[in-house]
């Protein structure tokens, strides 16, 4: 567990997309975060307080993020002098960056003598078991791509939301680093050896109570021929009782395999329930998701409406029309 | 590559299961080993001449293969003796323990002054690259099982062996330990991080020419829980234009996953095609290998006989029949 409250570093972020992370901690864990930390040249502004460290610490943050992705694979020297600063104020850092916070030998040393933690996300911090494919009670819901990157993290993440709007008992649980971060636990499924990634998702999403909802984050497609393993692992370590599709209507190939056709959502629909079926029998599909952010709003009506023609399952754009019917089409 | 000849090591083998790497390689690469090395205790014997480190090096041999299973997860003592007498000879060693050679201190300090290297066959020792699902020249066949360990490493071995009898141009491909000791290239596909799955696939099986065949070392199953993620992986990794179904008739339920029916080889031969045509729409069920070990003679062409008829494909068990009717079903 990444301790919480968190101070949000921006660095010198060319653009709000740089920053993304730290948006969707904002965005999502709006109780999260306590300040953010921008340096000169800075473009990004996600809404909250501009903080110094020493502030930070004083109103009782925790942990500095680094909310905001680095150039070049390595970590910018104007970086370094305020994460040495913010270790030195006894904060903790968590990184999501692909060179770790780990290997960088200052850090590690500075972190060691105040006592912080160093969290790199990017990698795993637990030796996960091998599944055993076991039921757990308790229920779970999964989102599935007919592509990658295709707003599934985004679904889960409404779908909490808006269950614990409802009074539902309900836990977004993640597995990617960005979703890592935004919650401050999870597993970064891609990274995990390969023996262990379904038990990796058994581990993360424990029996609970019988009308406890883990909104599983979902990763890779079973249709993109880089990452479909790790989405099978994903569906028999999740044992889903719901799956939802999700979908981008702009995506026209599958992002990085040029030449190969996104599926359309009825063979998605077919192909992932019958995977869920082998170790869930009683899995149903329960909606599908649509990425509307390139359509206008009238567009964006049409093609819920369309989607929702093609498959006859409940659909909408949770991020636009609010997940309200995505967590009304649940089974009982 | 792991350098040839091979001295194998059976060190205390208490009998001639544990020692099955070994007579592996005995089997399927009898040109590969020029000797055997077997301690005082031993029970197992792979029927090549008993050799000296001395004898062995003295015959031309350059790497020790550790072709037996140690218990209780360390080296013993006993053998380590050996080992660094194989290195002190020069000779390179071979295992696929999970304890690591390269964990041992003693070991790694007499690989370096001797110029010799350790082979952990467990771990990967390159890294792979992301799959880009591109098409690659040259035909592939890929054993898929109704459950894990029914046979396919043997199948795709038999396979391999029978097509150069018969002057056609085959690579048999490992993709797990015992495969890669066999025939000293590969991929531990199960210790592959989850991102690099299908790309290390891509990378053991290039390009090659178009009448080449490889056969390729299945993994897991795409209906056993806990590895399904890595069957997926392999089949969209590689594209294969043929797949050959195994089986063991002799399981009832899924193995390590209590209360999991194993699926018809029909549902299998259904999920699986679905698979991989997504990466490769000319992909044709071609054969069922059936492993009949549990049965006599009778038996076993009496089960050969009700696969056929109720899967409609060519079946035989490559292990007792031959491989030939299995190579004659391949796709033109």
């Amino acid at each position: 567990m990444i301790r919480q409250p968190y101070l949000l570093f921006l660095g010198d972020a060319a653009d709000s997309l740089a920053a993304k992370v730290a948006q969707g901690i904002r965005d999502w864990r709006p109780d999260a975060a306590i300040g953010q930390y921008r340096m000169p040249g800075c473009n990004a502004d996600v809404g909250l307080e501009d903080m110094s460290i020493e502030a930070a610490r004083e109103a009782g943050a925790r942990t500095l993020v680094i909310g905001v992705a680095n150039r070049g694979g390595f970590i910018p020297d104007a970086w370094r002098s305020v994460l040495v600063k913010a270790l030195d104020a006894g904060l903790d850092i968590a990184s999501g960056l692909h060179n770790l916070l780990c290997d960088e030998p200052d850090l590690v040393a500075r972190a060691g003598a105040k006592g912080c933690r160093l969290h790199d996300v990017r990698i795993p911090s637990v030796s996960y078991p091998i599944a055993n494919g076991q039921k757990r009670r308790g229920r779970r819901c999964l989102g599935v791509g007919t592509d990658v990157s295709v707003g599934k993290m985004y679904t889960a993440l409404a779908m909490d939301r808006e269950m614990r709007r409802r009074g539902m008992k309900s836990t977004f649980r993640a597995t990617g680093q960005t979703g890592i971060l935004i919650t401050g636990d999870g597993v970064p499924l891609d990274a995990v050896i390969a023996d262990f990634m379904a038990g990796s998702i058994e581990y993360i999403s424990p029996e609970n109570d019988e009308d406890h909802w883990d909104l599983i984050e979902g990763q890779g497609s079973l249709f993109h021929a880089s990452y479909s393993g790790v989405t099978l692992a994903l569906i028999h370590g999740a044992q889903p009782d719901a799956l939802v599709l999700c979908h981008d209507p702009a995506r026209s190939e599958m992002r990085g395999l040029p030449g190969y056709r996104l599926p359309s959502l009825p063979e998605l629909g077919d192909v992932a329930l019958r995977m869920a079926r082998m170790v869930n029998p009683a899995c149903q599909l329960a909606a599908v998701s649509v990425n509307t952010k390139s359509l206008g709003d009238d567009e964006a009506r049409a093609c819920v409406a369309a989607v929702e023609a093609e498959t006859r399952l409940t659909t909408t754009d949770p991020f636009r029309f609010g997940a309200g019917r995505l967590v009304d089409a649940l089974p009982e």
